[in-house]
């Protein structure tokens, strides 16, 4: 922009003097917002067209405008306009160089519009564009855990409650638990999704407009499902970004946990599983170190995004209607959520493709930390024992066995009896892990069948065959 | 409970020594989980009434358990028996109190059970009261906004854009805005209640159970919509909760600004509303105070909302599956969350409809702050004017007013002239203000036509007469 | 309270309707603020001896009301007057009871005073308390770690970063580590009691008064180190709570990395550490677990004290001077992080007493993971390699022994020289774990030194022989 | 760096396949701490000297190296030289540019040092050089604050609490209020600055060195006051970022406070104060409107600061020692924070330096509100009643008036006795807002006295004449 635009912006009428340049940058939002370039010209083009078809502008004024308009879209998409961080903002940036490429026929482009709804409607469209590639994100991501599930069907690993070994569990199960916290990520994000799809444009400022529009024209334009009603409520609120930026905060929850899990899966300590070179580095002093640093740093990202939606929620709190500046400031929170969301599910998914379980290591740990004590204690329920006193005996059991070093198995069932009597030689059936989950049978558990019935109904539901 | 009872938990077994006094105490949850004593005694009895139809147990052993199951319930509710702080927690103390009353059999209640499973069953069972609680008195509110809506439906206010009056607007648009908002959250509180309505029971500690039970009888019994189906992911979650305390936390955020503006008009200088002495409290120093402290108070509170929220996306972080004993911290979070937004709801209900406005007042208002310049720029851009001229033209004109201090009304035809020659006569309807409102004819703008429009459809919703 | 008082507050001149009872328990803090009543006391008696010697009320009246009030105080701690929660706050109702006690000259207790700068005055004198309070906890946890860093002061530990095995550390100079960040707690809230321990009575309201007080003389009296000067200041802040929320926020941050190594450490899989049974709890269903979940509620718990502090920091975010209700939210945040800060650092003082390092393990672990891969590096650049060329010559190296399995201890010269001829016989000095500590030399390093050195230092500043 | 360069990275030795470029892009940090440039070469600098001093490397290497470092400084410094965002680290481009330019001796830089203490070094030195800038932009606040209340002293204004006209109060009294703040955040500055300023390096990786270095010969060198002794805890914690961040958050929410009193009192209702046109902004379509946009988006920013403490926050819990890559993750949330808080305090101090208030408008609000109903409850004090009962009395003083419409000043001495009979004529001095002031005795009061004493302290602290 030219020097003498600079010193008087579109809103200048009633001023006498230049904003000081040091606030000018302080309150510039183009670093941020030539984000929405896409979704500000997409947006303008609908905007005019209405305008045109509702004769609020001629025709011809309609089609000059799109033409130039178009041709700015593409100019800015294939690099050769860019606009300087000294624009107040990108839709002043944008409308200022259609002015310079039409002349005053450029000022009708605000015609019935006012930044306060282009800007809901230009971050109600990207939002939908986000929503969309992190729904697609998180299901590639889920398939990647159907794909190891499917691949380790049988292993059994020990399952963990407290981090202390609590019985055995299919390692499949284990995975799918994550596919289904995911699931509901996704539909959480489809929620959402519905309540970000309204158009707000034609709110004007907030009281809406004397010219007459046609609301439901541009939000079809656009592909809306409807409009926001109510013009204030369409500029004055952001909880449909909120909403996001909680829905990106569990995402990341539960991106946290299984991270946790990748770490420790990778100690020495676990060693359950191993990550490929391509996912890991090294130490610049430590010459025998592999760290799991994608995972940790997917961990550590997580306080990114919760700090996002304390952020926005600090914002929005207490803010009278219509609109305030302050509002302006959801655009660094929303593009960080949403980036460091985005990319963490793929980095989740790069790690998990990248990732093989060790199984032999995995059977060996079936066999330390007493997994199939429950199973002990259902058999004397079983041979008729309270499920209390059951529990009892088997406590006494373990401390004996652990007091002695030994395994559960390396009892024998002469001192069982010293136990209980109802223990009898078809006891030794259920010391074995890997052949205790085959005694599960209730639905949802860690049973084959029910392993099989999940993979089946995910694949199904992804997609994938 | 007994002394003995407290040196020997249900867990006790293996333990050679009680758990130290302050770390029972620490540990301790029935503080807040005598809360869900009502949900735990009807999980209990479906849990029961499943393992006797499925022959777990006996049908006679099911009806004893169920009979003095429901005897402790009624004895709980009536208050004819209360819990010690000594117990580790409601489930426990329940299981307790079942057993001293018909022995060993008590511990058969527990069967297929765990208090994984049973305590992601109250709380869910829990949830699905508070967010119907919490939609009630989300649509009470609503109704009181409608009710003054309809009430003041001629009324004209000045409309604020950064605290600045921007443009007349009609009191029941702008209170209408609110009721849109408080829309949103009753949806979203639905599409939360969707995940929160599915029964975890029978996923046990968190593998399942070697026993024959019926997951989707309990979950019918219980009237939920479906189970959990990976028993993992049925007790080692915790985002359904988070949700919920996101959805808290929006209807807080939109509480506050309505507390802020409720706070802004009873001031002195804006006057717009006078709160009924029931709702506002006085000075212990200055005497001729009246504050509208609910309102602050509820501004407030926000915070509370705010931290739980963040309370649970903490402790949630990077936890490993299946279960830590760190989840037991979710009660805190759950229970403040919950009380502090559903008291909210309802003393802002109390405050909307103890508040009268001062038309008067507000009529005279309108003629400040020259709040019909929009309307002068858009005649100028129907009698040719670019929108970008006539903005800079009309903002002169304020200028020129505001220097002279005269309100834009006060200005004559010649005068306005030497701003644009294409003012004319017919300009001076387009300056009073609470003409300027009739002016508005775009579809949810602040138009009496959009008001009714509006009015119609919640009352619909809402199914008021 | 009787009734009639109930309905005639003491702010209620102007008011002609009661507040509505609903909004009265909402707005009530007595449930909270009865936790202040022997400061609300101490505070009201210095306030009344001041108003006495300066002549403000005469000295017989002074005197009636000094000693009524201490026998009001009397009275509350031996648990003989309790307040109702109809009450508004304990500050009126202590007044309350004055004049219920000696008639209209109750009343003059409240001269020259708000309670707005009695508020203020109560919490600061609680909050001098509690930090002397949260001091001495972190104290005496310093102190649990150095007698078990004495007691260990030969044990060799693998140390790690990214949770993979990196080099042989004491453990004492791991337990050291903790000493000194909870130095640093203590630093922080010494600071903070700095800037606490100011007074703020005599502000009254937020203006000051004409009344001739002295506010040096009730600051003196109250042991305060100055007053709060300006009286807007003095009653409109609350930075020195965030401050100290912030303070208790890092303090739970330091819990939460010890727990999680508490928590590691007492897995099989690590099996560093054993919980004795005083602090470890079992599992209703599995009868062989021996859960660490005091550690597990200590790291759960850092959520309510990081939501703590959000909740503060929205409370204050946005508003005007002086005085807000909404500042009254300030009082349940305030009491749980400091509640919960205060029982966590106990309970982990608890837990590490009652915790002993498995020795054994701990040595048999050093032979895992390469640990000595650093120094072997550094013998080769003590050989005249640059650091960089070592680095990669090690790396190498330990692949070769991580494919065939062996440690590098494993390995012999002529298979080394494969690897660089600058190996020598005396590499095999550098090999052992055990010793390796023993090359360290550089001040602050683990090594016996230094360990030693740290522990003089501590014990000196702790004051401990 | 060249593409073989980027295949092989210095950590690289033991590792078969390069980094996933999407994982490399991910993980490489140096698009943020390429700002840590000249603290990185400061503190290299000051380490291979001290390698020289110490014959770990001969005085010859130190030289070559030094020389180099000092012109890839100079070179970074005047734009001759730009690292690409393929590098992993700022550390390790510069150590590569080093090796590029001398060859293998460059690798002798990092002997004796880890990624991990040089990344604490260079964020403690960055860290104390923001602390200095934040203090000095918290003082020329300050400064902006005193010289305008000291340009207004004699300006009487209405004081309020909970946002109703409470007293008449000095408007440099209350300007004062937010210096005694300002004042306080650079206290805790400073406290932070003491804990920043101890240098971690020699720490190595986490565990010290074996080869001989002088660790206080650096710290002093780089003008620490001290070193962090313990090697573990000098690269494993952040708590003095976190110490900084709520800092940085109690300062943002004290800019929150005086933005929303800038914003209210440019209201029209208000009308207090006038925004010079430097410092305000218009609307894209109400060409009337100046809006106070640099204050809204200070209280906006706030919301930053608060997310990067949150960030912090959680980042840091749970993490076990000594070094985890989430670590990495604290650099976005530590910019952020330090140049919104520092960006905010320049830009709030713009904003006072360019704002008036005007004086007539607030004589004229003195006398609505019944500001000096406290002196007239007062002086019936003195008149012989109590507190109480005179503050009943003037409530339905004001009742009476608020319902005629009348000032209190309007009521005359003949109706003042069917109120108390102890009014005299004399009343009529205690009436008058402006006088009013004059009557506050108390120190540090709204005294035209206080204010005095107030003006020379700051002004002598802050070294203005």
């Amino acid at each position: 922009m030219s020097e003498i635009k600079e010193q008087s912006p579109l809103w200048g009428g009633r001023f006498r003097k230049p904003l000081d340049p040091a606030a000018k940058k302080f309150s510039s939002s183009i670093p941020l917002d030539n984000r929405f370039t896409e979704e500000d010209i997409a947006g303008s083009i609908a905007h005019v067209t209405m305008l045109g078809e509702c004769g609020i502008i001629s025709s011809e004024e309609a089609a000059q405008i799109l033409e130039t308009l178009t041709q700015i879209g593409d100019e800015i998409k294939s690099g050769v306009l860019i606009f300087s961080d000294g624009s107040e903002d990108i839709h002043l940036a944008i409308e200022d160089e259609l002015t310079k490429r039409i002349g005053t026929l450029g000022g009708k482009l605000h015609t019935a519009r006012s930044r306060n709804d282009q800007v809901a409607l230009d971050q109600r469209l990207y939002l939908r564009k986000a929503i969309t590639r992190l729904s697609s994100s998180l299901t590639l991501l889920q398939t990647s855990f159907l794909q190891k599930a499917d691949a380790y069907r049988e292993i059994v690993i020990p399952g963990y409650t407290h981090m202390q070994r609590a019985q055995p569990v299919l390692l499949a199960h284990h995975l799918l638990a994550y596919v289904s916290m995911l699931g509901r990520d996704v539909e959480r994000l489809n929620d959402c999704y519905k309540r970000v799809n309204h158009s707000p444009l034609g709110a004007a400022d907030f009281g809406g407009t004397s010219f007459p529009i046609n609301r439901r024209a541009v939000a079809e334009k656009l592909k809306f499902h409807d409009i926001v009603f109510n013009s204030i409520d369409a500029v004055s609120d952001r909880d449909y970004l909120i909403e996001l930026a909680s829905g990106c905060s569990i995402i990341m929850m539960h991106l946290s946990r299984i991270a946790e899990e990748l770490i420790l899966w990778s100690t020495v300590e676990f060693g359950f599983i191993e990550m490929d070179d391509a996912v890991s580095t090294g130490s610049s002093i430590m010459p025998q170190k592999k760290n799991p640093d994608i995972a940790e740093l997917i961990r550590g990202k997580t306080g990114r995004v919760y700090g996002s939606l304390m952020n926005l929620l600090t914002i929005m709190k207490g803010l009278p209607l219509a609109y305030d500046r302050d509002m302006q400031c959801d655009k660094e929170p929303m593009f960080e959520m949403i980036d460091t969301t985005t990319d963490c599910l793929s980095m989740m998914k790069l790690v998990i493709d990248n990732t093989i379980f060790k199984t032999e290591r995995l059977k060996a740990a079936l066999h330390e930390g007493y997994l199939t004590a429950t199973e002990v204690a259902d058999y004397l329920v079983r041979k008729g024992e309270t499920f209390r006193e059951a529990h009892r005996i088997t406590g006494e059991l373990v401390g004996h066995c652990e007091g002695n070093k030994i395994p559960l198995s390396g009892i024998g069932l002469f001192e069982l009896h010293s136990f209980s009597s109802k223990f009898e030689t078809d006891v030794f059936d259920f010391l074995d892990p890997e052949k205790s989950v085959l005694l599960k049978i209730s639905e949802g558990s860690s049973s084959h069948e029910s392993v099989k019935k999940q993979l089946a109904y995910w694949k199904n539901k992804l997609k994938i065959d």
